[in-house]
């Protein structure tokens, strides 16, 4: 997507760097992080400067082919060093089933052939989640009509992506299109990639979106101020249970208590067959301070956090939530919309291979 | 309750002065505001100085007791003053039924007697509220046992009310029976009223407290983690639907999915007889910043706010939100814990007349 008039992708490469939009200054500050070396590139992951799903596969795979890149080419600390990357990235965060997908990929890669090919690996698996994104714009915006205003939650947008996104991608499509939309996004504590991240988005794309505190969609779909609910998807698993960012579970079942359709966007490589259903699928908890603070600009114009709890007193901090399937209309995928029955992703599953 | 070993009320009066504890700085700073005239104390109900459905009440009482106590003594100028006065406290603030409660009492008490006979009706309010309290303690503990990990939301302790609370007077009355109790609060933003409200009263009366970003109660109940809900009221309909801060219907939703006990407690002033059902209370709708912005603490020790969205986006910001009465297992009132039923409810408002 453009910003300031020139195109970006969320993360790429240059030479053996990866480079990423810093979306812990968003939307105060645009800035390219170079990541010089996976070590980086997996401290960036665990601190949010790149996140998302799909970003987070992608700069994934980009850390794992700069692991190549680096190792030594002697026996045996090739194979430590290559072990030890690839453990370094794995454990950066648990819960985004597409990170463990792209390292995955990238390391058979690189091990049957060369640092090249592994490069060659992380590039494709980039350039797939685009054209995945493209699909899933296409197939979902066919959900929406002229005049809609949809719910989203978090942010499942370019920016969470490679480009275009998962559940803002039907969006784009359908804006693109002409149909007249508009958003509400829940702000999505304790990060807010909702107020920062989706808002910040759809503004520079014209489209009509407003931010409302998290606990506020379910009165609004009450009083029939939403028309469809998209969010995006960390994990699927095999039966259709959905891990997303905390709250998806508490919007799905205020849309199925108002009739509000309530759709899950996501590619194939976010989909984990080895989990059942979702009690199987691991939950980040983060550190409390993400809950006790709140990070903003301050009048001044400092990127500033402000304590908001008293000394003394904890927090949970669970960055996921599990929205079961029987909650969920539809899943929009590449391979188009699905039911989140274990048959139908079985069936796009087996397409894939 | 206590303060750094002192009693404190919530609100009180002082000679003409309207005393209250400024609820916008804490937990950062403690400090007494007095508010010398009807004007500041309307002023104080409106920016929030003084909230919570019980603590408006009271407050609004003193300030009718301030208009008669500064109006002139001469008709027609007289009549004139205590109207506009009247007027004016009457719209600070539109949901909180206890506010046109306490005005049109004290009002009814000057108009019949004197400004002295206002401000001794102002007074009985403010104990009422804390003899109500205090029976709102004593049944709703029965609701709690040895244990219990209890969901809030807001604040409805005793900041929210005059002493005790209504939420949390439960809470108080079971640990001061030596239940082992613990707390999770809902942040509640915007104005974070529970991170910052509800965790300083229970942190200092010595109860385990955690704060959960708003969306995160319905994985909780999920897992199993939370055994009841109990949330405060600030109007109550005939047939027994809730108005209260915004969430407070998405965890019903929530408690009701999973099997969780939902409570809602308030006192007989709360409930509004001419409100059919919840559809029938106004729903304030306050600015936008308090969405896009948060206020806390600086690590240099300022209270400072910080904007989230970027600019040029906008915000709903709906301050309440109407829970139907079908999601209400009871409230907790001075007469027992009944049920949201249109008879339960005209049976206790026949017994206070």
């Amino acid at each position: 997507m453009k910003v300031n008039g020139k195109d970006y992708r969320t993360v790429w490469m240059e030479k053996s760097a990866v480079m990423v939009i810093n979306q812990r200054l968003l939307p105060h500050k645009f800035e390219i992080k170079a990541l010089s070396n996976h070590i980086e590139t997996a401290e960036a992951i665990c601190d949010m400067t790149v996140r998302g799903a799909g970003a987070i596969g992608a700069a994934a795979g980009y850390g794992m082919a700069q692991v190549f890149l680096e190792a030594p080419s002697e026996e045996p600390r090739r194979s430590v060093y290559i072990q030890q990357g690839y453990e370094r990235l794995k454990n950066t965060r648990p819960t985004a089933k597409d990170l463990f997908y792209a390292i995955e990929r990238v390391k058979q890669a690189g091990l049957a052939g060369s640092a090249h090919d592994a490069v060659a690996e992380a590039e494709r698996i980039a350039d797939n989640y685009i054209h995945a994104a493209e699909l899933i714009g296409k197939y979902g915006a066919e959900l929406i009509s002229d005049g809609m205003t949809i719910l989203t939650h978090c942010n499942a947008g370019w920016l969470a992506f490679v480009d275009w996104g998962s559940a803002l991608a039907p969006i784009y499509f359908a804006h693109r299109a002409g149909k007249k939309v508009s958003v509400i996004v829940d702000e999505t504590r304790p990060r807010c990639q909702g107020a920062r991240l989706t808002a910040w988005e759809l503004h520079a794309e014209g489209i009509a979106v407003k931010v409302i505190a998290d606990n506020a969609a379910g009165f609004l779909m009450r009083r029939g101020q939403i028309d469809i609910v998209i969010t995006g998807a960390d994990r699927i698993a095999a039966n259709g249970d959905v891990a997303n960012k905390i709250g998806t579970y508490e919007k799905a079942l205020c849309a199925k208590a108002n009739g509000v359709p309530f759709y899950v966007a996501a590619p194939a490589s976010t989909f984990d067959l080895d989990c059942a259903n979702g009690w199987d699928i691991p939950i980040e908890q983060r550190n409390d301070d993400e809950v006790l603070y709140a990070n903003g600009l301050s009048d001044s114009g400092q990127i500033t956090r402000v304590r908001l709890a008293p000394q003394g007193v904890g927090a949970i901090n669970l960055a996921f939530d599990v929205t079961p399937a029987e909650l969920i209309d539809g899943i929009i995928t590449e391979y188009g919309i699905i039911k989140p029955t274990p048959d139908q992703i079985a069936k796009i599953m087996n397409e894939r291979k």
